[in-house]
């Protein structure tokens, strides 16, 4: 084993500081100590990492002091603003706004986006949506929405601009001149296991959400087996960081934090989530309508708050009502159809495919035979829970997700739910209808689909999928 | 500002971990969360940065969760080992011993270990000591010897066990065979400001020492302005630290913590301690004997344990006694000056340079005029403390020492202290005798050194040198 020629120098030479030289190594000493940075010095590492003058060693490590010694909300926000200005921001000043953006931190079956974007432009509302691709357990919009045919989320920033003049918003993926910084860092925080810290996930989240042009944001905070954030501590800790960086930053922001333990809506995949979200366009589920009711409340509660930043609401009761209402009027699915065509989707096909359009290994999940109520002896029961985790993590198997961002999705896999915690059940009835690409996918998939099951003889108790509310102080 | 072609990818693919497969990822992220890694994970990281399949900002993220998280001591004898492994091992079977060795975290005008070796020689134990350079505000032991005319510390490993094996000690530089490692990793720690571990400082210091084949150490673990270690309660961590790692690799470990509060002795120079060094071993501050009595307490005691530790002496007060009664008979001096020979040096050169070889600049730090005593008038006080760190980076600008590790030092500068802490001064008396290379580097340390003398018209509390003994617990 002989060691490679390695030289470690401190950035910013020379090596003992003279005079306002800075230095990598005492700003991460800085932060190792749990001082607050200046924004220089946040300036000075970020913009020295991209430009090459600070080595990804030095940053890799302030990372982690940062993981330890968190960030204050200035401090935050100095991070946020050096990284939106590493690259191009969107210029939305020809347009009349408001613009206001909902962004979810990640989950398994969540589709609100689709709903909500057209639901928004119909309350008079622009939302420049930039989104993201599904990445380990949880789904990605835009890969739900390149499950319709010929439709494209890579779109020119003029394009992006005409189309949320057109249609009231747009759903694009990330350009490439946007924030760079944040893709760096991010790539890697992700080797270097400072993934996990509220501030570098805050910065992340806003310099992006900012540089799409967004004013006032709607944060989803998921927690639960199938979010990011596993407890809700951390996620109330998450969302009081955007609230308050976001506020030093001059934006408006409510946070929702909502229950992720199991899949959003019946629907998960992604055709099958564009079918859902079309439902719920249609009024599945909507004031005791049948359908995804669970999808529908924290949709809709995610709309009032975009009502209330928009000022189409004095508060969230109001706002609510008024997407109620929008919803049932039929306009947010117009919307929705023409932003379909607008960045070339096939309308006529989507209708077409829908309900049918599925991969061709299916298999099925059904209540054991072996459940039954010992106090009776009635052979029958509940299903407690279904855990989002285990079902994401399965839905990666089937094809609808990915492991690694250069993998490939399918369009038709995923699984259908049938039954959620809190339904009775009887033996041998199906719990969810499950389709893939492959069948090693599938039989990969099955038993990870029946572990995600828990049954019981007695009902759960009902879920709370609004947990609290967050906003900026500054409202 | 263009990002660089940057891709950061797990260490260890593929990247979703497959049965067995070991990722540096994982590794750092178990270490951040504070759990405690096993021998084959820590295996997986050094020698995988070693031989370049672990990114250098994989394992400077994981020193700074090591730094936040520390390490059990079976996780860093682990380390240790690994790190002693990554290069040669000095093999001295062919030799009697006892093998101890003493080492002292560094300090300012600490030249202990050139009496303590030729003393442990004399009481029949082979010292195979291995020394580092000056760096920062100390004084290193190679820097020392070097300065006497001739001497070579760079040795092949044969010259090394020769030397022991003729003289009884061997004073010499770390070969490039020894410990790779360590210099690896303390350059990317130096940069990433994770060098305050004290896991990461017991497994470089043990594992060169273990390399060049100690059995039985006995560590200074300096406290105060002067040393690495400013608060007494660090000191005890390392030491606490070093003990229980030495003992997991089965070695025979007593850690003494010692003052470093003020300069060790009355020379801080290279060539003046060397001087001062031979005056010790000639018996000057011995049993109540004029000459440095802080230094010579230190290096009695010091001396007492290695005596402890190579079976010479049943206890530290036998052990003391012992060492006395060998100065006090002179053949610890003699061996000095035969090893002074076997490495090349000029005994004749020495003796006739021996206290008037100085550099050609010099000053003086006089008592100020205006120090009196409110109550009495009288005009006269004491001085109260002498600043070790002050006078060692006074030391740096004359000379002596290094801020880089490139940089040369000067022989013959240095600074000689006529009072110390404790002693009654009056206005206008010499203090220090300074030497320097260079004009300007007397300019600016004058100033220095005068503010490193703290004066009061009330003599100080006496110093406690010796604050603690810490034992290996099973000896």
């Amino acid at each position: 084993m002989v060691p490679g020629q390695k030289i470690y120098r401190h950035s910013g030479l020379p090596e003992i500081a003279i005079g306002n030289t800075m230095r990598a190594v005492d700003i991460i000493a800085k932060k190792r100590d749990g001082k607050e940075l200046s924004r220089e010095e946040i300036e000075f590492l970020i913009r020295g990492y991209l430009d090459g003058t600070v080595p990804d060693y030095q940053v890799s490590a302030w990372t982690m002091a940062v993981f330890f010694q968190g960030m204050g909300s200035e401090e935050t926000a100095a991070l946020t603003e050096v990284m939106l200005r590493s690259g191009a921001v969107i210029d939305l000043s020809s347009l009349p706004g408001p613009f206001i953006d909902k962004h979810s931190t990640g989950g398994v079956g969540d589709k609100t986006s689709l709903i909500l974007a057209p639901l928004a432009a119909a309350l008079g509302i622009q939302d420049p949506m930039m989104s993201g691709r599904a990445l380990g357990h949880t789904g990605g919009t835009l890969d739900k929405l390149e499950s319709i045919p010929g439709y494209r989320t890579g779109l020119s920033v003029e394009e992006f601009r005409r189309i949320l003049a057109k249609d009231g918003f747009v759903m694009a993926g990330q350009t490439k001149e946007v924030v760079p910084a944040d893709r760096l860092l991010y790539a890697l925080r992700d080797v270097c296991s400072t993934v996990e810290s509220i501030p570098l996930i805050t910065a992340s989240i806003l310099a992006k959400k900012a540089a799409e042009g967004a004013e006032g944001l709607v944060f989803d905070v998921k927690y639960g087996s199938g979010a990011f954030m596993k407890g809700v501590e951390q996620g109330e800790k998450l969302a009081l960081s955007l609230a308050a960086t976001g506020q030093a930053m001059g934006k408006r922001i409510i946070a929702l934090l909502t229950d992720m333990d199991e899949p959003l809506g019946n629907m998960v995949g992604n055709f099958l989530e564009v079918e859902e979200s079309l439902d719920c366009l249609e009024g599945a589920g909507l004031r005791g309508t049948p359908g995804p009711g669970d999808l529908m409340e924290v949709t809709l509660e995610l709309g009032a708050r975009m009502a209330v930043l928009g000022g189409k609401a004095k508060d969230a009761a109001e706002g609510r009502t008024l997407c109620e209402d929008r919803i049932a009027g039929g306009k947010p699915r117009e919307l929705f159809l023409q932003n379909v065509q607008s960045q070339g989707g096939d309308i006529k096909k989507l209708l077409e495919l829908r309900g049918r359009w599925r991969s061709p290994i299916s298999g099925e999940v059904r209540v054991p035979a072996g459940l039954s109520n010992p106090e009776t002896g009635a052979v029958a029961g509940y299903v407690r829970r279904i855990d989002a985790w285990k079902v994401g993590h399965a839905a990666i198997a089937l094809g609808v997700g990915r492991n690694r961002t250069e993998d490939q999705v399918s369009p038709t896999a995923g699984i259908q739910l049938h039954k959620k915690g809190g339904d009775p059940v009887k033996p041998g009835e199906p719990v969810m209808t499950v389709w893939s690409a492959t069948g090693e996918g599938l039989r990969t998939a099955l038993p990870q689909l029946e572990a995600a099951v828990e049954y019981g003889v007695e009902p759960p108790e009902p879920r709370r999928l609004i947990y609290t509310e967050i906003q900026s102080k500054e409202m």
